[in-house]
């Protein structure tokens, strides 16, 4: 999974259906930018784990959500390098 | 899932027929291109959210789809940095 | 889904025998080079569509084809960057 | 499969309950350091194996846990370079 | 796949059982290395193709065996670049 900082949510009005009403969230990872959806719901500045590969798809909620990066966990305490 | 911009859509005459007649697009992701499956129907200089994975093939259309990047939503507004 | 250009094709008399007979060729992708399994027939210096993830073992003919990278499609008309 | 030093625990009280009560471990991939679930326990320093992609998922006991990064050995022997 | 070169066998005797008693190699991938589960028997400089992904599962013996990367072919000849 990846440590990722939560950045700011993502608004995207025209999107699937299949996402749902679910949250999503832009995330820092290292020096790129990814887009994940909220599992747990989280705020800016929060250090997060981000579950990729097939497991973000059940992690969002079902083996059917389209998800490639899901919002797992809040850490606890993290110092960025 | 991976924050891209449409630069054109793609024409390849000859491939499997299981893509059936959907629209490829080519996208920006950061400082390379790749080819994603439109689920939604954009056009040139949008930005959008590409989700890769297994979960590009249900985004697709169908589990069945090989497709392992597409478009599933169009960012309402997004500043590149 | 990858841009890739085909390099020329890959000899491995001795490989396990889910590969069957398919045609096996080194592609270009970027700075490094991949092996794919050819689904449609392709030639040295086409510019091809590969696709990988899960969705490249039935894109090679069946869901128990051992392929994580399938050329899917030629494309048309491309000028490298 | 990566090669991985075990760098320290990694603690998420606010976690989705797919996680249940296993152990989340730091490790140092490269440059990087990512989060993987620990299926075999060990202890920082430690070299250990890494199984990614949805191999991930059964390696850490179950189809329907939620891992992309799963710790499944400990190398007898290693010497970085 | 990817076009790898065994380094040397991998000794990690503390392993989860689904490993079996498969052999695993050390293969080095450009600049960095990585751990294939052998599933046709080769031995240190061997130029071979390794599959990742999903596709590592089947190619290692079943769809359970745990595997991210699995060297399913040996190169007849190769010239490193």
């Amino acid at each position: 999974m990846k440590i990722c900082r939560v950045v700011k949510p993502l608004v995207s009005t025209y999107r699937i259906p299949e996402f749902e009403h679910k949250h999503l969230q832009v995330v820092q990872d290292g020096s790129s930018q990814l887009v994940a959806v909220d599992a747990i719901g989280c705020k800016p500045d929060d250090w997060v784990i981000c579950v990729g590969s097939s497991a973000a798809r059940e992690a969002a909620g079902s083996k059917a959500y389209p998800s490639d990066l899901t919002i797992v966990g809040i850490i606890d305490d993290w110092q960025a390098e």
